[in-house]
């Protein structure tokens, strides 16, 4: 079935869905995205994933592109018009077109681009991944410094997402100064006792949405949460460990740099903080 | 006037060139790219050019989009097509069009996506900045690990160009771990008495052509070239600075973070150095 996707303003068949070659998110990756999944037709989080949208904007010196209202619209129409269970939706807004190639911003009244289109994944929520867990290796962060920002600039997190593939494994955990920031597309949690361990928040690592929602899950279920950074040895040596995202909600981590992690399966922690936060948000979703 | 311009084989008017959504270009940064000076309607430092984007390809796994042969005939017929005498040729190539997101790599054998345009600076040669100089501010080096490989992830350089205009001056100097890197989409450099000094080819920086050009030329002008890295104080304290890009040539840098170098305004070698690259590489243009 083709796709109708979003492109500013207007709703195409994907094969139609274009931009300019001087787009700024083509030409500079000067540009900023979300991910929102879908479950019973429903967005989500979407809040979270609309304040992160505002701040990653901001931070970039870039305009709303519309209303939170126009935003969540669009969302749903895409949702109804490609008929969509479970799955996720796209959302990437560039700083526009401004006709030419510079390294100087163009105005700021120039229109941003946004763009938008869903991903059918029937399912999402009973994801056979989820009952097996991710096996790991790690790799430099060489990505740069505002990983806080969520930019395209997704080349490295990409090469990283391969480099597990070589390596006959699901994903990769990014280390620096011999702590692991976060995985090519998740934030990275271990589990010791009733104490649940992930890195803090700063620019080193994403603000996932899913990340403080898990947090407040875990907290309410008397889990300890402990943000500080922590080793591939100290992961190795956990009872468990996992990483959270929009589109694998709570996945569990059951082997780093072929390493069994605890058990070597899916833990009682990750199981169950993964229940947590699908009962839950499927209530909140939207 | 309407440019001309090219995308996967076909010359196209400027407002009619895109690219899809679901190009990698535009949803991960996932492509290289190269510029090329055109003067008196013939291409500078080809050869080098086509060089590096070879060499970008490989480290990111992607294949020749073409031929060097077919490379050359296109920028020429741009810049006949547009009637370019001096200007610069813009070329990107990116891992082409999947059809949909993922961090995957598409199969290999996926065409890639090739796009080029031209810029016309009739003064590009003489340069009002290139008699008054440039002045510089430094900024902390927030960019991914890998700058020897010309990747559009810009973003950051972009911020520094206009942090640099924010602050009324013409670009930043990169700053990492007390060292110059190099400027936001240049190599730096300083000069003491018969010596010129620069930052050693290593991942930290772009690999430049022109940068590449400019040793020889020094060299065979009987220069001393020290390839080290430099603080922003002993630039400040050298007796000129300068820096050098494809679109640039050589730039005189007369001021640092407020402080004038050696006379403030550019000096004999800078200034030397300018008219030796013009003067060689015209005469070796193609």
């Amino acid at each position: 079935m083709t796709r109708t996707v979003y492109v500013n303003g207007q709703y195409l068949p994907e094969h139609e869905a274009t931009v300019s070659i001087f787009d700024r998110g083509f030409l500079m990756a000067d540009g900023v995205y979300e991910v929102t999944s879908v479950l019973d037709g429903k967005l989500i989080d979407f809040d979270g994933h609309i304040k992160r949208l505002h701040r990653s904007l901001s931070e970039l010196d870039m305009a709303a592109p519309c209303s939170d209202e126009d935003l969540i619209a669009m969302h749903r129409e895409l949702v109804r018009l490609n008929n969509i269970d479970q799955g996720m939706i796209y959302l990437q807004v560039t700083r526009g077109n401004p006709g030419d190639r510079s390294f100087v911003f163009p105005p700021a009244d120039l229109p941003p681009t946004i763009v938008a289109f869903t991903q059918d994944i029937p399912n999402l929520a009973d994801a056979p991944a989820a009952k097996t867990g991710f096996r790991v290796i790690s790799i430099p962060d060489l990505r740069w410094s505002r990983r806080d920002i969520k930019t395209v600039q997704l080349l490295y997190p990409s090469m990283g997402k391969m480099a597990a593939k070589k390596a006959g494994v699901d994903d990769s955990w990014f280390v620096e100064d011999g702590a692991v920031t976060e995985g090519t597309s998740n934030n990275a949690y271990i589990v010791k006792g009733n104490r649940i361990i992930t890195r803090q928040l700063t620019t080193d690592i994403l603000h996932g949405i899913t990340r403080a929602a898990v947090l407040r899950f875990a907290a309410e279920a008397q889990f300890e949460v402990e943000e500080r950074p922590f080793t591939i040895e100290e992961a190795q040596a956990a009872d468990e460990a996992f990483s959270t995202a929009a589109s694998i909600f709570v996945m569990p981590v059951v082997e780093i740099d072929g390493k069994p992690v605890g058990s070597g399966k899916p833990g009682p922690v990750a199981t169950r903080l993964r229940e947590l936060y699908l009962d839950e948000m499927r209530k909140a979703a939207v």
